[in-house]
């Protein structure tokens, strides 16, 4: 079965926003089995949106369309899907009542006229409730093929084609009714050696109803897992054994599940066992207390840090020891271990984590770029570990970030 | 006259990469006055890619393709463009001598024989020289209609557009032959009120031959200069009189053009000046320091920075008096200046450079989220700033350290 995914807006075209809607959905029609064979942006303009349209269904069994659904004279995505059903725009009584009990509850006493039109739909046609905002999604027949239509805003979009589109899309295919994914979050195993531990697994589950999928990004891996069933309980039954399987399999290795990133999983660890952290970091230059800060509420754990970035800051700030400093270079095991317990002495922290190592462009002190050293300092001693990030000066940075809050994370729960 | 832009790669069908090339050429021919009206996607199916090209054709004066020009048998955009142009692919002799030294160059002293199918061109084509990778470019004439392919690498197809197919468009509508642009890179003034003030200078220089383009992020606003003319100098003579009048109009709020980044040119004046910097963060959380340290070789006058998130930090790391604390809170401007004055005494630097502030998601001992308080201080005395950031708890620290780097750019042209 094959869905072509069209993005509407003068701004796609002009540069002016990327089209990522249309990368996300060609993930997850990947995911339950649909195939996408062309991805098409087009300008607000009812008859070109039409044209685009006819052409789309003509080679597919179904079309999603992203954007056009506002309230303005611009958005004109439902008239263009009216045109290409032949059917006029319907005020629904039922939307309007819906917006202007929205608008009220926002607060907005005199809704402006204008927001109406979103309560106009192509006749006959299903709309798609939208939870995040005010434009809602359209369902339109044409030659008895679904035409989707959702806001071009990402989060609504999203929301959208998770709870209707693919579940409605695996109805149509045959094969069930729910589609459910969960996303184990991964650190510290790479993708091929991660794939390699999990493709015999998986085969060995009978995961051939069960998708795989792996996302990486500097140091991290999400592995989706994506199964459609009759039910979501059915779903969630086709998962739970390759889950379970995989969770035995990588143990640590996983350190959390779905939405919840790295620093707020060592956030939520903290916090659970009361314990406060202070972050010295060299070559990460600030990068690794931004990160563990991105989360709201972070104070509560988090006092501080020093960037060392100069090799006396180290000793000065941080009462790392000359001597350390010149036997052993300032990329070492030794000074990570002492640079965190100085942020740990420093900031009267219960934890302190360290970054050092060579981001490049150049290698320093016959250190290769990429090269990290890290540690975690605790009361009951410190955890210490070397090694290589790939790719440039960015990515090495990014890559350090990551290894040092996953070794923390594994610092607190017991396992480094 | 219009140009479509399609990319050529499964992996953006499927999501493993977004479409941000389209963006990019969108701009790029905004800029050049030609319209687009469409992007399309399509996967690694030489069938497939003819026909989207064929479309494009029809509807189009011109088609720029990105990606599928590699040496895998899956790389087929130059099978495409033969078959729509009905011409036979012929191997290159002098390609094939370049590919072979730029081998050589690289070290390799067998290259594999695949290689060589980058060599293989439509008769009749063109080639576009390749500056940043192996895979040439190419130009082929269908129906007296120019298709342009370019790889897929960003960094190779923005080489490319720039240098070969965006003056070839121009001279192909007979505006000129050169495209130039001149960003003008600014900071501490917002886009709307930027373009109130430019509007009527431009009107006034008779801009019409020069485009002006804004492209805002977090506290900066990069202007960009595009003229077409019959040479590269006749182009840069119809910039220079508005690049004149915008520069005397906005004074030191330009700090730089071109490619050159707010951090690049704060690391420039520091090293000018033989000075050194040290940071002390609150809100920002130590993403100062990691933009200052994004800068290649930033270890010359960055001595380090700390993070004083907890309010005690800032007293024992930074000695920042308790009474001050006390009775003007944390985000007060004379907590700043005396964080910034403490980083430089803590690290011993010419300067320092501290930012304090709410970022959200609650305000903070009444203060609203955004307010954000910033200072420098060197030798002579200490510059502070208070202000508001819009937006989310992300787009607060961004802007944060955007203002906070101005500040120190300003300080060091003697402005603040």
């Amino acid at each position: 079965m094959r869905c072509e995914i069209v993005g509407v807006g003068t701004e796609l075209l002009l540069g002016q926003i990327v089209n990522t809607n249309a990368a996300w959905i060609g993930q997850r029609l990947a995911d339950v089995g649909w195939d996408c064979l062309r991805h098409t942006a087009v300008g607000d303009n009812q008859a070109r949106i039409t044209e685009v349209l006819r052409g789309a269904l003509g080679r597919a069994e179904a079309v999603i369309v992203t954007g056009g659904l506002g309230p303005t004279q611009d958005d004109v995505t439902r008239e263009a899907i009216a045109a290409l059903a032949g059917v006029p725009l319907v005020r629904q009584p039922e939307l309007e009542a819906w917006l202007r009990e929205r608008f009220a509850r926002m607060g907005i006493a005199r809704m402006a006229e204008m927001n109406l039109r979103q309560a106009d739909v192509p006749e006959g046609a299903r709309y798609i409730d939208n939870s995040r905002g005010t434009a809602p999604g359209l369902i339109v027949e044409v030659d008895g093929k679904p035409v989707y239509a959702v806001p071009g805003v990402p989060r609504e979009m999203e929301g959208m084609v998770e709870r209707v589109v693919l579940p409605d899309l695996a109805a149509r295919a045959g094969e069930g009714r729910a589609i459910v994914s969960r996303v184990l979050r991964t650190a510290g195993v790479g993708e091929s050696r991660l794939a390699e531990r999990l493709t015999p697994l998986w085969d060995a589950a009978g995961g051939g109803q069960v998708t795989l999928a792996y996302l990486a990004s500097a140091g991290e891996v999400r592995v989706r897992l994506t199964a459609v069933g009759a039910t979501r309980e059915e779903a969630l039954a086709e998962i739970a054994p390759v889950e379970a399987k995989i969770r035995e399999e990588l143990g640590e290795v996983v350190y959390s599940i779905d939405d919840e990133t790295l620093e707020a999983a060592v956030g939520r660890l903290l916090r659970d066992r009361d314990r406060t952290l202070a972050t010295a970091e060299s070559l990460t230059g600030g990068l690794l207390g931004g990160r563990v800060t991105t989360v709201a509420g972070s104070s509560d754990y988090y006092l501080g840090g020093v960037v060392a970035y100069a090799t006396e800051a180290k000793a000065a700030l941080l009462g790392v020891g000359e001597d350390l400093l010149a036997a052993d270079g300032p990329v070492s095991e030794p000074v990570a271990a002492a640079m965190a317990e100085g942020a740990r002495r420093a900031f009267g922290a219960d934890l302190g984590l360290a970054t050092t190592g060579v981001a490049g462009p150049a290698e320093q002190g016959g250190r290769r770029v990429g090269t990290l050293c890290l540690a975690a300092a605790d009361a009951a001693g410190t955890a210490t570990s070397t090694l290589r990030a790939p790719g440039d000066r960015a990515q090495v940075r990014a890559w350090a970030v990551t290894v040092a809050l996953d070794l923390l994370r594994r610092r607190l729960e017991g396992v480094a």
